[in-house]
C-alpha cells in the first residue's frame, strides 16, 4: 500500500516531535519534507530524523503534488494564511493551535478550508491523552450520567520568559486556551456565558506586561453544565493537570501522573512522586496519537477529531474571559463577534 | 474544681449531640437543664442523658442563676432573640449558625452581646474538624507560602425534602453558608466580591421552589486570594467535603474521610470506600471540639474561637450570591448592608 | 433495666481504657470496682472515672455477689490464676491476652472455665478493629473467593525498653502473638505448621537478651492457605498495621490509619501523613467495640467473640516460631504440646 | 559513526520486541539480521520491521564478520549452546533468561563466554524497569537506610496453557526466577538460605503436571536481609507487580502501573483502574531501557549491567526453592552444586 506523502511546515519542539510520530509510530505515513526559515537548521533537523527533503520555503511543500497532507508547526502568525494556501493547494492540513488570534481571519480560513474540501484538524493535542480521553468514555459510556460540575486545574510549573509572554496574547491566550478546549470537549455543549476573575499574584514583571498569572473562570454551557477552570503560571510541585467531572449518576477524576508509582516512608512523613514535569513529558502519549488519527482521518476518509470549528471557540472564550477580567463582569460569547 | 453549668435551649439532633459532647468528652462541664417545646419530648431527652433538668421553657434556663452559659440549638428564627435574652442575662453563648437571615437582627444581636460582655461562639463547626484544622495549621506553618487559590468541593449525598428546603432560605444559607466560613478561615482575609453561578440540575422540583441544587461561586478576597465553591444538592456516591489551597510554595488539600481504609481488588476495578455518609458522621469529631474550645475559652476567660462577626460575614456572602446569581452579575459585598 | 455490674482487677492503662469504654459507650453495664496493688494509685483511678469501690486485693471483687462480670488487667503471670478463681467465684471473664506463657496452665484454666460454664472472652481487641473486621466482612461476603495467601504487616514504632523486654517472652509472644491471632481471624482455619525466620537489625542490646527484633513467620494451615507475617520493633515512620487477603476471586487490603487526609504538595514531593502513632491511638475504636461485645454476650446470653481457645492457639504459634527459629526448620502445631 | 550491527537469533514475541526497541529507541545500533526456524515466518518479520537480512540458521549471522552482537531470542534449550558459540564466534552478547535449567552447563557457558572476553548481558529487564530501578536507586541515595525486609509481590493474571506449563520447569524456575533475581538486585547480597512453601490452590490440572500455582518464599540474604515473595497463577485483578523495601531508616515501594489515573465515584464504591494487563504492558519500558544499556555498555567498552554470574543465581534459588518444597524444610543455597 502507498505511504501517505506528509510534509512538515515548521521544525521547531513540535514540528520535530511530530515527525518523529509518523516515523516511529504511524506505519501509514511518511514525512516527505520539513521547511524552516533556516536552512542549516532545517537540513540538521531533516538529516537526523532521516526525511528525505529540507526547504526554507514552505511553498516548496504546498507545491509537490506528491504530498497529501501538511503539518502547520510554524509560529502562529502565520497559521491562518499558511493554512489557506495548504487548502488551496488541496493539501490536508494538520493546523497547530490556535488558528489565529483574530476572528475574521478565522472565519476567513475556516471558509476556505471548507469550500477547498481538505481535511483540516486543530492541535488540541489534550482530547488525545490517555486520561482526559478515558474521562470522556466514561462520560459517554454514561457512567456518570449527565455532567453537572467540571472541575479544571491546569497550572505551569514556572512562567515562560517574560518575552515569550509578551507576545503570547495573555494567559488566557496561551495557557487556558486548551482548558477551554477540554471543558467543551467533556461538557458535550457550546460556552454561552463566561466569568473569570484574574490577578498577578505569582510575579509582578507580568503584571507590568499587563498580563495575570492566576485566574478562575466559570464557564456556562448551553445544556446547564457548569464548569470552573482554575489556571496558575507556578506550581512550584510540578505541572499539575487534572480534571474532576461530577454527574448525575457519580464522578470521574484524573489524578497526574507521576514517573513512577514510588513511595518513600520515613521520619518525616510519606512521600509520593511529583507530577511529570511538563508539558512534553507529560503529553507525548496525546502528541502521538493525535497525528495517528489525522492520518487515518485520511486513510479511511472519515471526519477528523477536532474540526476547525473546534479551533474557533476557545479563541472565543479566551476573547470572553479576557474581557471579564476587564470590565469585571460576566460576558456572553455572543457579543464576540 | 466548681464544674461550668450549661442549659442547652432545644433538644433536637444538634442539641442532644452537644449534650453527649460534654457528658463523655468536657469535664470541666456539666449539662444542668435542657429544654424544648414538648415536655414530654425533652424529659425523655434528659433521662436518657441523666441530666438533671428539663423545661418546656427556655425562660428557666435563662433564670438559673446557677448557669454559667447556654447553648442555642433551637430554631434559626428563635436565634437572635434568645441571644439577646440570654446576653441580658448574662449567659455565656454557643449560638448554631446561622445567627439569622435578617441582617438588621444579626447587627442588633451582636450589639446586646458585646454591650453585655458575655462570650459568643457561632455555631461553624467544620473549623474545628480535624482534617481543615490541619489544613488551616499547614497554611499558619507557612508550608504552602501565600495562598492564591481556594477550591472548596461541598456536596450532600442528597437533597433535604422540599418541606424543609422551602423554609431553608435556599441553598447558599443552608448548604453553602459552611462553605463561606470556611473560605474566609482558610484566606485570613474579607470577600470584597461574590459571583455565583446556580442551577436547578438535580430535581425539578427545588427549582419549583424558586431554589437551585447545582452552583459554583467565586470570592474574591481582599488579599488577592481567589476561592471557588462548588455546591451540588445530590452527590451520589455520599458527602463530598474536600478543600485544596494552592499557595505559592505548594499545596495542600484533604480527601474524604471513609469508614475503614480497605481496598478490593477484583475482576472488575479496583474499589475504595465511599466518604462518610452525611455531616453527623462526618464531622462528630468537630462538634465535640466547638464545645470544649467553648468551655475552655470560658473557664480560662479567653477569646472564643469563633466571634460573632465570624456569623455575620458568611450571611452577607449567602446574600451576594443569591443576588448575584438572580442578577447575573458580581456582587460587591460592601453592597449587602 | 438493671445495668450489668463490672469489676476491673488491674488499673493500669489498659485497665483504665476499659473502664471508660464502659462509662462511656456501655450503656448496659457499669464499673462497680476496681482494683490494684497500691491502694492509693486504685482510689485515685476511681475517683477520677467515678468508681464507687477500690481495692487493693481483687479478691474483694471477686467475693462481692453484685458483680457479674471482671475484667483481668493485672499482669501476665496473674492471667491464670486469677481467671480460675474468678471463674469458680462465677463471674464471667475477660481476660487479657496472653491467657499465660505456659501451656500446662493454659490448658487448666480453660478447663475450670469450661466447667464452670461463665463466658470467658480473651483480648485479641484487633478482631473488633474497623479496618480488620471490614476485611473479614468483605472475605466472609464471598467478596475475595477462598482466601490463598494472607500478608500481615506489624511493625512498631520503636523497640519497648530492654528492661520490659526481658520478661515479655520474646518477640513472638509479645508484639507477633496479636498477628497469629489475626492470621487464624482472617484465614477462618488453623496452623499446621510455622517457620520463622528471625534476627536482631535494629539494636544489638536486643540480641544480648536473646531476643530478635525483627522476623518473617510463615504460617501453613489447614485449609490450604498459606499466611506469612513480618515483624519489625523499629518502623521509624510508625506503627504500621497493614493486612492483605488475596483469594480466588481477588483481594481486599487495608492502609493505615492516619490522623488526617491532609496531602501537601511542595518543590520536594508529595506528602501525606505518618500512621497514627501507636496501639492506643491506632486501636483504641477496637478496645471500646471488644468490651461492648462481652457485655452484649453476657446480657444476651450469646457465645462471646474471642473464645478460650483462641487464647490457646496463639501461644502454641508463638512457641512454634520461636522453635522454629532457633532450630532453623518448620514446626509443626502438633509438636508444640 | 559507525552503527554497531546486531543480530537477533529467535524471531519470536520478544526477539520482535527487542527489534523494535534498537528500530526505535537506539540510535547507536541496527539489526542486521534476524534469524528463526521458519524460513517464511522470519522473512516476514524481517520485512515487517524492515530488517535487511532473513535466515532460517542462526550460524549465518554467527558467521557475518561485520556483526558485532546478538541477541539471543531462540527457545530457553537453545541459550547455553548457542551462547557459546557466539562467545567462539567473538560477538557480544545478550541472552534471554534463564540461561539454562542445568547449572552444569550455565557454569560451561560462563566459563566459555569469560575466556573470549565478549559481554554477556542476561535478560532480567525488570531491573530496568522504571519503578524497581527508581526503589534501588532510592536504596543506594541511602534514604532507607539499611534494608531489613524485602516483600515482593508477584503475580500473574491467568495461568499459561498446561501445555507451556509441562516444559517450563515449574513455577520457580518460570515465575519467581524474575523475583528471585529482584531481591538479589534491592538485597545488594547474596541468598544463604531458601524456604518455600508452595501448593496448587488454583487449578487442580497445575497439581496434577506435579506444579504449584501458590507460593511463598523466603530468602535469607548473607548481609542479614530477609526477603518474603508471594506468588501466585491467577491474580483475577490483573497483573500484581509490587515490592516494598523496609529498612532502619524507613521504607520505600511501589504500586501497580495502571493506563490511567482515572477514579470513577458512583454508588457502589470508588472505582480506581486495574493494574497493565501482563508483562508486555507493563515491562515494556524496561525491554527497551536493558537493549539501550547493552549497546552502550559494548560503544563505550563498561561492563554489563546484568552479568552471567546474574543469570546463575536465580537459577539456584529456584532448585532450592523446590527442593524446599518437596522436603518441607529450608535448603541452603551451598546445597545447590
Amino acid at each position: 500500500m502507498r505511504k501517505l506523502k506528509v510534509g512538515i511546515i515548521g521544525a521547531g519542539r513540535i514540528g520535530k516531535v511530530h515527525a518523529e510520530s509518523i516515523l516511529y509510530h504511524v506505519p501509514e505515513a511518511e514525512v516527505k519534507a520539513i521547511s524552516d526559515i533556516s536552512m542549516d537548521y532545517v537540513q540538521n533537523v531533516a538529516d537526523s530524523l532521516g526525511i528525505p527533503n529540507a526547504y526554507d520555503d514552505y511553498k516548496k511543500i504546498l507545491e509537490d503534488p506528491e504530498i497529501d497532507a501538511v503539518l502547520i508547526c510554524s509560529s502562529t502568525d502565520t497559521h491562518s494564511p499558511i493554512s489557506i494556501e495548504a487548502a488551496n493547494a488541496g493539501k490536508h492540513i494538520f493546523c497547530e493551535k490556535p488558528i489565529d488570534y483574530n476572528l475574521e481571519r478565522i472565519y476567513k480560513t475556516l471558509d476556505v478550508v471548507e469550500k477547498s474540501g481538505v481535511k483540516y484538524q486543530v492541535g488540541f493535542n489534550r482530547r488525545f491523552d490517555h486520561n482526559y480521553a478515558r474521562v470522556n468514555e466514561v462520560i459517554k459510556e454514561g457512567k456518570i450520567g449527565t455532567p453537572q460540575i467540571i472541575k479544571i486545574t491546569s497550572r505551569d510549573p514556572k512562567p515562560a520568559p517574560i518575552e515569550y509572554l509578551k507576545g503570547s496574547g495573555g494567559m488566557f491566550f496561551d495557557l487556558a486556551i486548551h482548558d477551554f478546549d477540554m471543558a467543551r470537549f467533556q461538557a458535550g455543549s457550546e460556552v454561552k456565558e463566561v466569568y473569570a476573575v484574574g490577578d498577578c499574584l505569582v510575579d509582578p514583571e507580568i503584571g507590568k506586561i499587563g498580563d495575570i498569572d492566576t485566574a478562575v473562570t466559570t464557564l456556562k454551557f448551553e445544556n446547564g453544565t457548569i464548569a470552573v477552570i482554575d489556571n496558575s503560571r507556578q506550581a512550584v510541585y510540578g505541572y499539575d493537570q487534572r480534571i474532576e467531572v461530577f454527574g448525575s449518576k457519580g464522578s470521574v477524576e484524573i489524578k497526574n501522573d507521576t514517573a513512577t508509582t514510588t513511595i518513600i516512608r520515613n521520619e518525616d512523613s510519606i512521600q509520593s512522586e511529583k507530577p511529570l514535569y511538563f508539558f512534553l513529558e507529560r503529553y507525548m502519549g496525546s502528541f502521538v496519537e493525535e497525528i495517528k488519527q489525522f492520518i487515518k482521518a485520511i486513510v479511511n476518509d472519515t471526519e477528523v477529531p477536532v474540526v476547525g470549528f473546534d479551533g474557533l471557540q476557545p479563541v472565543k472564550i479566551a476573547m470572553a474571559a479576557t474581557l471579564s477580567v476587564k470590565e469585571k463582569r460576566p460576558v456572553k460569547i455572543s457579543e464576540i463577534k
